[in-house]
C-alpha cells in the first residue's frame, strides 16, 4: 500500500527492456545518436508540429531550463503559490535564471483561475525599473492537487498571458494522467491552447530518470543546448534516455500506463466515498486528497500503507478538516494494484469512529 | 573500431542487471532507501574511512557540485588548462560557481607540475579585494592526457594548496583507470594523500549515468543535500542510481572493467609502436595520444573506426607533430576488444607512407 | 510641496561642504585612507562596540550585499511582504544572493509580529533537502508604512529567528528616523536587541549616495571585502563616500536632519488628521500615508505638491479607504519646510467635499 | 608625487561646482530629471548619433553590466589576458554575466592584435554544446598599458569579431586620454570604428564616482534599465551622477583634463628617458611604465613618491627587465603638476648606479 508517491514506484518493464535493447553496440554521446533523433521524431508526431526537444534526468531540470529560457534574470515566473517549482525545488528555479523570481497566485485545486491571474498582471507593479518583469505563467497539468485544466481554461489563460507580454510554461510531471483523463489530444492540451514549452515527464509515469524539454516554437529553443550542457544536464550516455522515452512513447504506453494509474486513483476516491471520506477535489489524474479519520491512521500504518498529511491553503471555500481527521495526500501510479486500493479502504472502513 | 569516447560504450552487464534487480517493489524517492545506504557503506568501506556521499547522474555535476562547495563565489580554481572543467563543461563551474573563476595552469601530459603551482600560488595576484581568491585545486586523475598522477605527486600537490588555504578536488571521471594501473589503494590515491573531494565516476567506467560525490570529511558537506537539489541534480527514483554504483563495486567490477580498458589502450599503443606511431604521452589509462600517419587516416575511417583529432599545447618539449601527421585520442573502454585493437594497428601499419 | 520621497531632496549643505574639504590632495583609493578610517572610528563609537563597516554608494547595495552575505544560495529571507527589499529592487536579493528566495510576511503597517514570524518558522516547510532553508530575518526599521518596531518588538523577533538558526538584517534605510523618534541609543535599537548586520542609511537621511553596511560581529564580515568588490560597489575615490558618512554623523548631524523630517511629518500629520484625513497608520518616522479626499487632488497636484498614490494589504483590520478616496504616501525630509506642509494642509482642508 | 593611479587625485573643481548648483531644489530620483535628460542628450551630440545611455557610480558597474548585457551566461568575453576587466575585478563579469568566461588574449603593450583575435575566433573550440559561445571582443581604451589602439586597428578587430558574430564593447575607464591624444572624434574612435557599447569613464579623468555606459544601439539596450536596478547601479538622487557628467563634459572640461594627464606623461616619459630610464611601452596616455634603477627607488619613496611595480607578460619580446632595476607604473591625472614630474625625474637622474 505504497500511496506516498508516484516515484516511488519503480521502472515499467517495457522501458527496462528497451535499456537492454538500447545497449548492443557502440554510439555516440551526448545525443548525437540515432534513437535520440527518434525520439525527436516521435514527438513531433505526438505533437502534430515541427518541435526542438531536449532530453534531461529530472522533472527539476526540465522545469527550471524551461523557465530560465523564457525570463530574463529580472523576470517573474507566475505559478500557483502550491505548485512544485514554488515550493519543492529548493530555489532551483531562482538558480538556473540567475535570479529570477516566482511569485505565487492562489486558487482552488492548485488552478489559477483567470480573474486571478488577471488581476495579477493588472495590478503588478511590473518593471519600471524597480520591479520584476511578468515573463512567465507557469502551470501544472495535471495539478499538484490532482486536478485538471479544461482545455478552455488553458485557452484562456495562455490568452491574458500572451496578451501581457508573457510565455507560458506547462509542468507536464503528469502530463500523462492529463492527457489520458481527459482524452484531449496532446497538441490541443498544449500549443494549440497558446503552451509555448512543456517539461514532458516520463519518470513519474513509470520511466526511471528521463523527462523531456519540448519547444513548440524551435526557433525560441536557441541557446537551449548551451543552457542544457552548462546545467549539467547533458548526460553523456544519452541513447538510455532517449530509450526510456521511446519506449514510453511506443503503443501509446504512456496512455496505458497513466490510464492504469488514474483509474486506481478512481477507484480509490470511490471507496473511500463511501467510507465517509469524501476527497476535496476533484479527482482527475492520480492523485487523491482525502481527509482521514485519525483512527484510521494507525491501522493503516500498521499494515504498512505510505502516505503523507497534506497541509494546503487550496481548499473549496468554507472547506474544512475536521479535528478528528487529517488531510492526507494518496498518490497512484502504473504499480499500484487494486489490492492495494482494496485493503486501505478496507482499513478506513473499519475504522471510522 | 569505436575509440571516439569511452561514452560511446553501453553498459556493462552486470549494472544493467542491478537495475532490473533494483526495480522489484517500492522504496521512497530521493535517495531515502536501502540501496542507497548500501552504496554509502561500501564507498566508506573502500576509502577506509566516513564519507559524505551524493549520488548525481552527470560527471559535469559531480564536478561542478563539489567545486561550488569548496570555493565561494569570488573564489579561482586553478586546474589544468586542458581539463576538462575548465573547457569542456560549456561555463557549469562558473554557473554553479556563482561567478568563481577557472584559472588554467600548463603542464606537460595535461599534469601540473609542483613548480608551476607554487608559481601560480605565489604570484598570484590574489584577493586583496580586487583579485578573486585561490580557493581550490583541481586534479584530475587519469588526466586528460591519460597520464597518471604519482601519489607522491598528488602529496606534493595537496601540500602546497593545503599551505595557502585551498581544497584539493579530484576530478576521477577514469578513476577507475587510475586505481587498476598504478595498484595504489583508493585511500592512498585520495585522502590519504591530501585530497578532500572526489568526484568518483562510474559512467566511463561502464555504468549507464551515476557518479558519486565523495567528502571525505563529512562535515565539510554541510549544505550540499540542498545543493544538489538547487542544482536539479537530485534523482528521484534514486535506487537506481544507487543500484548502479552498488553492482560497479560489488566484487570489484569497477577495477574489472578498468583493468580491460587499460588493458587494451595498452595493446593499441604497442601495436601503434611497433608501426612506427610511438604515443606522445606514456600511456597510463585508457587513453592513447598518436601522431597518425595522415595517409592511414582515410583507410581507418573507411573501415569504420571513430576517433577525434586532437589539439593540445600539452606535449613534451620540442616535440613537434610532423605535417604529414595528425595527433588523434583514442579511447578504450570496458567493451573494447582484442579484434577492434588488432584491426586498427594493422590499417596503420599497411599504411605507413 | 514635494512629497513624493526623502530622495527627491538634495545633499544637507554639512554634507555638500565636506565633499569639497575631502578633495585637498591625493588619498589612496578604495578605502585605503584616514578619512575611511575615521568613519569606521566614527561607527564603532556610535554603536559602542568593535563593527566591521563597509561603505557602497546604494541602498539596494548595502541590503542585499549585507542578505547574500548571511544566506546560502539555498536560502530564505523572511521579510515583510511589502518591503523595500521584496518589492523594490528588481529582484536585486535574488541576484546578489545566487538565486536566494525572498519569503514576503503579512502584517499591519508594515511590521512582522512575533506570532506570524512564529508560525512562519514553524510551518515551513524548510530544507530537507526540497524547501529553501530559512536563513535571515530582514526587518525594516524605521517600516515602508513610517512605523516603528519598539525595541522589545525587535527582540522577540530576534529571539525567535536566533532560535531557528537566522541570522538578522535591518534595513536601516530610514535608520536615523527611527533613532531620532524613539530617542532609543543605536546600539539598543540594533545590536542589543539581536540584530546582526545593519545597512546604516544616509542617503535618504541628506547624503548624496552613501550608506554602510555594519557587521557587529566582525568576524561574520569574512569575505565582504570581496563580495563588495565583485559586485561592482567598490567605489575608487573612496574617501568621498566616507566624507559624507563623516559629515553626516558629525555632532549628530544625522539626529538633526532626521527630527527635522519626523517634525514636519508629525505636523502634515496632525494638519491633515483636523482636516478630516486621519493617517491610517502611526506616523513615526518621515511618512505619512493617508485617504487623501478625490477632491483634494486635482487641486493639489495643480498647486505643483508631488506625491504617490499608494496600495497595500497592510491596513489595520476592517479599515477600508472609502471610493471617494485615494490612499497617498506623503514623504518629509531634512529640506522640508513649514510652508510646505501648511499649503499642502491648507488645500486639502479648503478642498474636502 | 602621487603616481599610484589617477584614482588618488580628487574631483576637478568645476564638477565638484556642479554638485552645489545641483543641490538646489527637489527633482524626482532615478533619473526622471532634467539634468540626466541633458547629459543623455550630451552624450549623442559627442557620438554625433542617438544613444542610448545609463549612468553608473563605478567602472566595474560599467564594465560589467555592458558585458553581462551583451552575452549570454554560456559565453566568453575575449579581452586581453591583463585587462582590468580580465584580472581587476574579483570575477565582477563572471557574477553580473551569470557565470560567462573571460578568456585572455596575449599581446604586446597589452593591445589586441588581429591574428592574435582570428586565430582565436578560429582555433576555438566554441560552442557545441561542450564550450563556451565567443559572445564579446572587449577592448580597453587607452590600455591598461597606457597605448592606444589607432582606429584602423579598431576596425579591423571589430570586423572580424562581427564576421565571428560578437559583439563589442570598449572599456573606456581612459577614453578621455584616448580621445585627446589622438585628435579622433569620439564617433571615429568608437561606433564608426565597430563598437558596439562604451564604458564612458568621468571617475579616473576628474569626476567623483560617475561612468556612463553608452548603447551605439539604443535596441540593445532593452532590459538594460532592470539589469542597473537589480544589479544595485541605480542611483536613487540621479542627479548628481549627472551633474558629474555634464560638467565634465561641459566645454570639453574632459578633453582638458585629459590633455593635461597626457602632457604630464609625456613629460615625465621624456624626462626619465633621458635619465636612462626609457619607458617599455610607447607612451601614448597618461601612463608611463619604466624600468625604474633600484636604487632610486629608495630615495623615490623617502622623497614621497607613490606608485606601484607592475609585473606583466606584455613587454616587448626580447625585452628583459634588468636584475638592478623594477619595471613600475606611473601615472598622472589631471591634477599632476610640473613640479611633481620634475622632483621625481630629478631623483631618478641623480640615483642611476
Amino acid at each position: 500500500m505504497n500511496f506516498a508517491s508516484d516515484n516511488t514506484a519503480g521502472v515499467a518493464p517495457p522501458i527496462l527492456e528497451a535499456l537492454t535493447a538500447a545497449n548492443a553496440g557502440f554510439t555516440p554521446g551526448y545525443g548525437d545518436d540515432d534513437l535520440t533523433r527518434r525520439v525527436e521524431q516521435r514527438l513531433a508526431t505526438l505533437f502534430e508540429r515541427e518541435v526542438a526537444v531536449f532530453l534531461v534526468p529530472t522533472g527539476t531540470a526540465a522545469n527550471v531550463l524551461s523557465l530560465a529560457h523564457c525570463a530574463p534574470p529580472w523576470g517573474a515566473v507566475l505559478c500557483h503559490a502550491e505548485s512544485h517549482v514554488a515550493v519543492d525545488e529548493c530555489g532551483a528555479p531562482e538558480f538556473f535564471g540567475s535570479g529570477l523570481k516566482m511569485v505565487g497566485l492562489p486558487g482552488e485545486g492548485c488552478k489559477i483561475s483567470s480573474a486571478v491571474l488577471k488581476d495579477a498582471l493588472e495590478a503588478g507593479p511590473w518593471g519600471g525599473p524597480h520591479h520584476v518583469t511578468a515573463a512567465v505563467l507557469s502551470l501544472t497539468q495535471a495539478t499538484e492537487a490532482g486536478t485538471l485544466y479544461r482545455i478552455e481554461e488553458v485557452r484562456a489563460l495562455t490568452d491574458l498571458a500572451h496578451a501581457h507580454g508573457l510565455a507560458v510554461h506547462m509542468d507536464g510531471a503528469r502530463f500523462g494522467n492529463a492527457v489520458a483523463q481527459s482524452n484531449a489530444s496532446p497538441a490541443d492540451m498544449t500549443w494549440r491552447a497558446g503552451v509555448d514549452v512543456l517539461s514532458f515527464g516520463a519518470t513519474k509515469g513509470g520511466a526511471l530518470a528521463a523527462e523531456a524539454v519540448v519547444f513548440f516554437d524551435p526557433k525560441r529553443a536557441e541557446g537551449m543546448a548551451s543552457r542544457r550542457k552548462r546545467g549539467a544536464q547533458l548526460v553523456s550516455k544519452h541513447r538510455f534516455l532517449a530509450a526510456q522515452i521511446d519506449a514510453y512513447l511506443h503503443d501509446d504506453l504512456w496512455l496505458t500506463l497513466a490510464r492504469h494509474a488514474n483509474a486506481a486513483a478512481a477507484k480509490l476516491a470511490r471507496g473511500l466515498a463511501t467510507a465517509g471520506c469524501v476527497p476535496v477535489w476533484p479527482v482527475e489524474a492520480n492523485e487523491v486528497f482525502a481527509p482521514l479519520p485519525k483512527s484510521a491512521d494507525a491501522p493503516l500504518r500498521a499494515a504498512g500503507a505510505r502516505y503523507y498529511p497534506w497541509a494546503t491553503r487550496s481548499l473549496p471555500p468554507e472547506m474544512k478538516i475536521p479535528t478528528d481527521r487529517v488531510l492526507v495526500r494518496l498518490v497512484t501510479s502504473f504499480a499500484t494494484t487494486d489490492a492495494e486500493v482494496e485493503q486501505f479502504v478496507g482499513i478506513v472502513r473499519d475504522n471510522q469512529k
